[in-house]
């Protein structure tokens, strides 16, 4: 009996900060996420929102994210300068504040219409701002090993255009591909655990109530997602530590596989369906 | 004769535009930058530099990027409402300022340091606020037929990592899958003939006489970079108007083939190597 009470309430304890961008609250964006505040609150979570548009989020990576003086003013170099700043207790302080909200979190949900198929600038701007080198990852430790790899993330979004035309006879193309460099790069880079996306098709095309039954859709999945299963990404232990490609070991052994490992270390071969939309693909 | 003076003076009237997203004046991608302006003002082409950190150019897009009333305050869709705003030129000061640069050059050069697999923040505001609906592209007048199809572009980035990290068996994954979002969804769609990336790989990790030699490359290539030949997407006219799939008779041309068509277009099929990297694959 006590197990069984110690687990609601070890999910109860749960974190989760939104990372939103839209810059209406009557938009379905907006809805998505007040319907993912309201549902994971009901079961317990502490949930807590980024409105950036709200909060004029600062997008441009500049030396003015460092407190006091930069090492090297003429050859100002970010990802160094910020490196060392977050090692001294000089960054900005919005940037700070979003890095305590990321590490008091189990998940972090990205909210967003898809622009130019990618996030939103300002979204891009708390992306580059706000995992600085260091705090979110090292050289060392990064992909399977991110800094950030207890945490759980992913990217939730409307569209544009209808699913039919992110696929890979579309115009297009497959979202898998578009998918890639933001859920490896960023996400699994960090070491997040991937949850599979939520993706809104073209709810500005769509009725009312199919506009109401993909929130539904979303409510209803929002009861389980912390226990749902990440993306597959492959383990940094795959790879050599010098040249950092795949260890001759794991090229042999997928070499009779019919579909590559994943969407961008496909080995030259078909990609594997899927791959970046549902766990285990 | 006369036939022989007119070709240089053609090449000579080009205008180029360098959309440049680095904080520093000392860094190697503003060295690539003027390397650009230099050799191709030597060939007799006007140069126009968008510096974007120095212009504190606005990244995020929202309502203030329209002058007077938006149609729908508590519904604000920035798509829409910036394609009334630019018919009924309505749209921001730098907005406009820029697009004007635009519709005057015949190549753009998007220079930039990648940043999270992608570009810099304050560069996606470029593209999200610059490249409005009506002006750059519409429904009908997209990918092949985008309202930019007369011209060029080109992304010219330094990466973090070494080449070999970027392959089909590297940890970051094939360069040309990362690409393929920003290369086919943005540029593109918007019609420009894309001209092969200039990647310069890892200079902050190269020797001094590596980055020189890295430069040297970029300002022998901008000799004949006006004459290049754009990489291979699919013409607008191989889909379906109604369905926007590949139509059944150019999926039945090309079911015998090795590759799919393109990175996000493969079919099923192996990703056609180096396509988003070099002209003709």
């Amino acid at each position: 009996m006590e197990i069984i009470t110690v687990v609601p309430f070890l999910t109860m304890a749960k974190k989760v900060l939104i990372v939103f961008a839209h810059q209406s609250s009557g938009s379905f964006n907006a809805a998505a996420k007040s319907a993912a505040v309201e549902v994971l609150a009901a079961q317990g979570c502490t949930v807590e929102v980024s409105d950036l548009y709200a909060m004029n989020f600062k997008a441009a990576a500049t030396a003015e994210d460092i407190k006091g003086d930069v090492k090297d003013a003429e050859h100002f170099r970010y990802q160094e300068e910020t490196r060392l700043a977050w090692e001294e207790g000089r960054l900005a302080e919005d940037i700070t504040a979003e890095q305590t909200k990321l590490s008091e979190a189990d998940l972090v949900i990205f909210q967003f219409p898809m622009y130019w198929f990618s996030v939103p600038a300002i979204m891009k701007g708390w992306i580059d701002r706000v995992l600085t080198c260091g705090f979110a990852f090292t050289k060392e430790k990064r992909y399977s090993q991110g800094l950030l790899k207890e945490k759980k993330a992913m990217l939730s979004f409307t569209t544009g255009s209808l699913e039919s035309m992110f696929s890979s006879t579309g115009m297009n193309g497959d979202m898998n591909v578009t998918l890639w460099p933001i859920q490896n790069g960023i996400l699994h880079y960090c070491g997040f655990q991937v949850l599979p996306p939520q993706v809104f098709w073209a709810p500005s095309c769509a009725s009312p109530e199919a506009r109401t039954a993909m929130l539904e859709g979303w409510r209803s999945r929002l009861q389980g997602l912390l226990e749902e299963k990440p993306l597959s990404f492959i383990s940094l232990d795959c790879f050599d530590p010098k040249s950092f490609q795949l260890t001759p070991d794991v090229q042999e052994k997928h070499a009779s596989q019919e579909f590559g490992l994943t969407v961008g270390i496909h080995l030259g071969k078909p990609l594997p369906p899927q791959n970046q939309m549902k766990a285990g693909c």
